[in-house]
């Protein structure tokens, strides 16, 4: 889409001073994928030695990026690795044709860095279904190559956007007692809606030494808390990949069990994960649903989503409105247990349902003002065990409609 | 809500004309539950010996006439059965004051109708959460009841209207070898999208001589293909209720082998369930999602809600955009199993994608041709097995945030 969305309002002030991960080098490029004269190519190189995970969409229509990483997962870290992003284009439902481009981008990306081309990771953002025009990419690798450093990460956060109304990253500095390691990562993405399928991707770097299976198990936990609890419109997209490189060239061992670093890199992800939804089309309210009280965390997450994903919620956001029956309706439909006489409900500290009904002390006019604050909080207790869960998510306006609906791709 | 909302581009021309249902008459009244000098309160009465089947929300926090209806199913038909509805308030989440106002009804209509209270059923639509006013309502229940007639069902469908934009009715007529059947009902509904949580209500009732349980059996197996496998936004009302009355004054002898009353009386839902998405609030479109070739039908039906449901493929619908990429988006979220490669996707007859890409036969002015009809099909092949299943929904508009964001309610 060429039309020009303003930025976010709830945007932060500016792109955070990210640190140099030493081990790790970006180069960005326009390759004209889509769009002439806008960064569209992101290259990250790895020193040997660094680990990789990654957590990817569960689409069954996923793109062939995203099945070619996974089967590139867990192997040898000894040559390095790289991973290369255009935007533009997702590469998605173009059939045979699609790992072509993949491979083809990964032959050249190899010629060009001496990485082995099982250990080149790619992903795609962008339109569905249209062949990817990989010699274009290919045909930057050189340029990319040989403009490598340590302090191009913000020009590598842009070159990843699509409809993005801001570049997306975040950082961390934990001291052990073997020494400090640096976090920093950056984000694309609108919560999944965007026109032409536009898609969540994430790639956080560290110098931390961690041991692969370490790594991949503590980014897959940490994703569970984080970029899995957002939602903009419940829609999955077929391309969403969240990586992380572990370079080790602090020398400081990092594990699963180092809560400090476990701790700093929740932050990152989480950070970034907001500022997906901050960046969600339309979005004019950041909004956090806290769920607790169910029978298990499962049960706690399918009321939080259903509340978070309600059309009828999102709207009375967007109105300011103070409907908390939605609210129970929500939590009515979400196939998880409830028990209306056990109920309650708070907008911010404001406690507006309780025993399956409204609260005496609740006035409509303090749930109003709760509303009408760009953040706002939606607690609901089930009243029934410990199970509990945290979502963040935006409302729905006539923005998401307008890009989404009236513009045509 | 107060705000006259104009009369859906997709409503049919005119009410039907409903023919009397002998055993069962009707009244509407003005109550003032909420707002004055409109029809707001109906009741029907059947006469002794009517089977009475019915099929509810199946919402954790299902209102209190909900759970009465469901817990009087079932009883003794030879007192005959009453049905009373009001608009305005949907007495759901209301504690056990909403448990009291349902008591206090039902004895109403007893005293003025003879019927006993464990045979009438009561349904209420409107705001959630607030103290259903049932004085107004018991204070009417005399002039109802004198007002009785066979030939009110069209008034009897005004009064359970909310933010309706139409009243919805459906008939059919059967020929059997016992003698000639007629079946009549009415809806209301904007597809559980409305202001204030309005909820779908849908009253059937027929002369033909029906045992319950077979009735309640027929009655279940068609919702399932009928209004269950209608969406407008996926957010399922408290209150939804959908009841059928079999007055037997025909005399004529139905099963649920009779299979032309099954087909006459799926045709009656079937319409009743159209006309609420044609109603749906903001729609501009009808769209029919047709998935076969899934791996069984409950896969088929995962597909094609996910397909009904996503604001990208429902904004796309709004936008007159071709956009099958969204289509694929929306399998691949499904959870159901699918396979990219052998996918096939028809807007309409337009073949649009085959093999896990565009079809090589596809020009887009082909697809956008079909997207500026008002009614536009999407049919999925999942290319595995014989699973199939159709499911009805309406677009995604401005209107839809307007009436949900905009105004307060």
């Amino acid at each position: 889409m060429a039309v020009a969305t303003p930025r976010s309002p709830l945007a932060p002030s500016h792109f955070p001073d990210l640190p140099e991960i030493p081990g790790v080098r970006f180069a960005a490029a326009e390759a004209g994928v889509k769009y002439q004269n806008r960064l569209d190519v992101m290259l990250a190189v790895l020193d040997p030695g660094s680990a990789v995970a990654g957590v990817f969409t569960t689409s069954a229509t996923r793109s062939a990026n995203v099945l070619d990483c996974q089967a590139k997962l867990g192997g040898d870290s000894s040559a390095g690795a790289a991973i290369l992003v255009n935007s533009g284009n997702s590469n998605a439902f173009t059939g045979r044709a699609g790992e072509g481009s993949v491979a083809a981008i990964c032959r050249a990306v190899s010629a060009e860095t001496a990485i082995p081309a099982e250990r080149v990771f790619t992903a795609s953002t962008g339109v569905i279904g249209e062949r990817l025009p990989h010699d274009r990419i290919t045909a930057k690798v050189a340029e990319l190559a040989s403009t490598l450093s340590g302090d191009n990460a913000e020009k590598a956060a842009q070159a990843i956007m699509t409809t993005d109304t801001f570049p997306k990253g975040a950082t961390a500095q934990v001291s052990l007692p073997g020494g400090a390691v640096k976090i920093a990562g950056f984000a694309k993405g609108s919560g999944m809606i965007a026109p032409d399928m536009a898609t969540m991707l994430v790639y956080i770097f560290t110098d931390a030494r961690v041991d692969q299976a370490d790594l991949q198990s503590m980014l897959a936990l940490l994703n569970a808390r984080t970029f899995n609890c957002i939602t903009v419109d419940s829609d999955t997209s077929t391309s969403d990949s969240l990586m992380i490189g572990a370079t080790g060239a602090s020398g400081v061992e990092v594990t699963a069990g180092t809560s400090e670093f476990v701790a700093a890199l929740e932050g990152v992800m989480t950070d970034l994960a907001h500022q997906v939804v901050r960046d969600g089309e339309g979005a004019t309210k950041f909004v956090t649903v806290n769920v607790t009280g169910a029978t298990s965390d499962v049960d706690a997450r399918k009321h939080a989503l259903s509340i978070a994903n309600s059309p009828l919620v999102k709207t009375a956001l967007a109105g300011e409105d103070p409907n908390w029956g939605r609210i129970v309706m929500a939590i009515g439909k979400s196939g998880a247990t409830a028990d209306r006489d056990l109920l309650s409900i708070r907008f911010g500290e404001v406690l507006v349902a309780e025993k399956g009904w409204v609260a005496e002390t609740y006035r409509e006019e303090d749930g109003a003002r709760e509303m009408q604050k760009p953040e706002i909080s939606i607690s609901v207790d089930i009243g029934l065990g410990l199970g509990a869960c945290t979502v963040w998510t935006c409302d729905l306006t006539h923005g998401y409609i307008s890009i989404n609906a009236d513009y045509r791709s």
